[in-house]
């Protein structure tokens, strides 16, 4: 098993010194396309368009973004300079007015930018903290990558779903941040990629950043996972998450209650890999969290091409809440959180986790 | 609510007295076409393209065609007729060599018009049991909708797979049958389709045929089958069947399974309808039954837009096994089958099952 380096992979989004070059994510899996971003109407409109997508990565690309905007300002006074970064950080972060990262990068390169007493220091530090963002997202994925290889030590074929990875963060991801780390060390390891619909991240996106990193990697439609699992296919099935309760109930891309139903009745243990930033502790269960319903033409149709009657209702949740009953464990850039979580969430949070 | 007039509804396979009109499914969800079919070369055609499908459907389509054929040769005498016969069976049986209900079909039309002493009787004889065999598929539709509307008496929000209809058989169809007969009996019905990747008959072809009919249809995903059952929207789910064991395990399209283990976890009746024909009483349990593997551009293209890398390995079973032990009750044409299905399905087919 030759290992892997993580280093010569291509990040979703990396910083040149003056431009953003970001893996255009509406072109895969057909092409490769790196876009440079050299302009703030390059990095709104990328973030639009979901050439850029991932929550991390988003925010990555956003908090870069500010940079690009000095650049492109060129305040004369410190004062300017504080306005430019105001409004930048403005019009950047309604770019997609959802994504709760993007807001939160943008606000932080913004205040600390702002302390700088001349444009030149105030561009310095913009540059830096966008920069410390995109390390610490790195280094999260690290710890949650090693974190997660030593709990999953000896299993072989991962079952995932959606897309977590090096497209989804600044770094190797979060669920799929695992497999890397299992293919750095030099271990075995096969993924099964669910395709996630209806927008297919797993398909397109998964498959396509595995296979471009030489991990073994099998695709299958979504309803197969019972399948998978009763001839004994799959080992352990591992997720990402959008939001996770104080009691561990973790909402993720529609779909993911299904294989943890799935994995239960067949005994197949399940993870959830997410960052200590995706915990929502002041929501006490999964009961409150707000299902979205997205637009049917993600159902009716694939590219202009029909899949079914354009005027049929359609049930479109963009995700939905695993209880906590069902997770085997929560793997942290802090450790491994298991149940009751209540307790163990406290604990990470409190940084007195017991490892 | 008003009542349905099933008899109103297109069939997808109907018989002008010369010559066959289908309902084209390669057009559909797009257009509603109606091919007709004058040659034996239209027949095959018409087979090989899927543009007729559905196991009881080809074999009418096919029994339709025998005749088709032998207006077309003209044969002078008994004898030329009877060789005709026997080539016509061979050609059109063979339009697709895994479809067992196409062979059976032209064979008996073939053995029961053979036995006509005139080129003229024998062009009667094959008539008449094409139809017949039309009319039994429709009269076992019939009965498995009634049996199966008073099995789910009182359920209103059902979940089903695939297509099982009106586009699959010579009737109203198995699983949707009894949304039909529901729907004829004027009761409130709202039926719940899962997309059914790759090949989206749940999406293309369910959706169509119940908005054509004027029944409340939803389309989702199939990986929000959980949620959905989680959030209380399904009463049942109710399913087809390709092939089902002596003890009652049950070959169906992919993710059939997988619903069936939330509907056991969530506590929702889970239903399968299907003829006698379709039990394989050889067969002791569902260990025996091959699962086909399929090719891999159903799941890495859609219309010839990709959907995942070209070169992707992929896991694309065309049906999974239902153990009996998830299956609330079997709907056939001779009456309701529950657990212990050795004993039922042995009932059945002695023609002493208990009603």
């Amino acid at each position: 098993m030759p290992t892997l380096n993580l280093d010569a992979l291509r990040p979703s989004v990396a910083w040149t010194g003056d431009r953003i070059e970001i893996i255009d994510q509406t072109k895969l899996p057909g092409e490769l396309t790196i876009l440079e971003l050299a302009t703030v109407d390059d990095v709104v409109d990328a973030i639009y368009r979901l050439a850029v997508r991932g929550a991390p990565a988003i925010g990555a690309c956003g908090a870069l973004g500010l940079v690009v905007g000095l650049d492109e300002r060129r305040p004369r006074d410190s004062s300017s300079a504080r306005t430019a970064l105001a409004e930048l950080a403005a019009v950047i972060g309604s770019a997609r007015p959802t994504a709760v990262n993007l807001q939160w990068a943008v606000h932080r390169v913004r205040d600390v930018a702002s302390t700088g007493k001349t444009p030149t220091e105030i561009r310095a530090l913009a540059a830096t903290e966008a920069l410390k963002i995109i390390d610490e997202d790195r280094d999260a994925c690290i710890r949650i990558g090693e974190a997660g290889r030593a709990e999953l030590s000896g299993l072989t074929t991962i079952m995932t779903h959606c897309n977590t990875g090096r497209l989804a963060t600044a770094g190797w991801g979060t669920a799929l941040g695992v497999i890397y780390a299992k293919a750095a060390a030099g271990e075995p390891v096969e993924v099964l990629s669910s395709e996630t619909r209806p927008l297919l991240q797993g398909a397109r996106l998964t498959t396509w950043e595995l296979l471009d990193a030489g991990i073994d990697v099998t695709l299958m439609p979504d309803g197969s996972d019972a399948a998978a699992m009763a001839q004994g296919k799959v080992e352990a099935v591992i997720v990402g998450a959008d939001r996770i309760a104080a009691n561990g109930d973790t909402a993720n891309k529609i779909g993911t209650l299904s294989h943890a139903v799935n994995a239960r009745h067949f005994g197949v243990p399940f993870y959830v890999a997410a960052p200590l930033s995706t915990f929502d502790t002041a929501l006490a269960s999964g009961d409150g969290i707000e299902i979205e319903l997205r637009a049917s033409d993600e159902l009716t149709a694939w590219r202009g091409e029909a899949t079914a009657p354009a005027d049929v209702p359609t049930w479109n949740p963009a995700f939905d809440v695993t209880p906590a009953e069902l997770i085997t464990a929560i793997i942290t850039e802090v450790g491994v959180l298991r149940a009751p979580y209540e307790e163990s969430i406290r604990a990470a949070f409190e940084g007195r986790l017991d490892q």
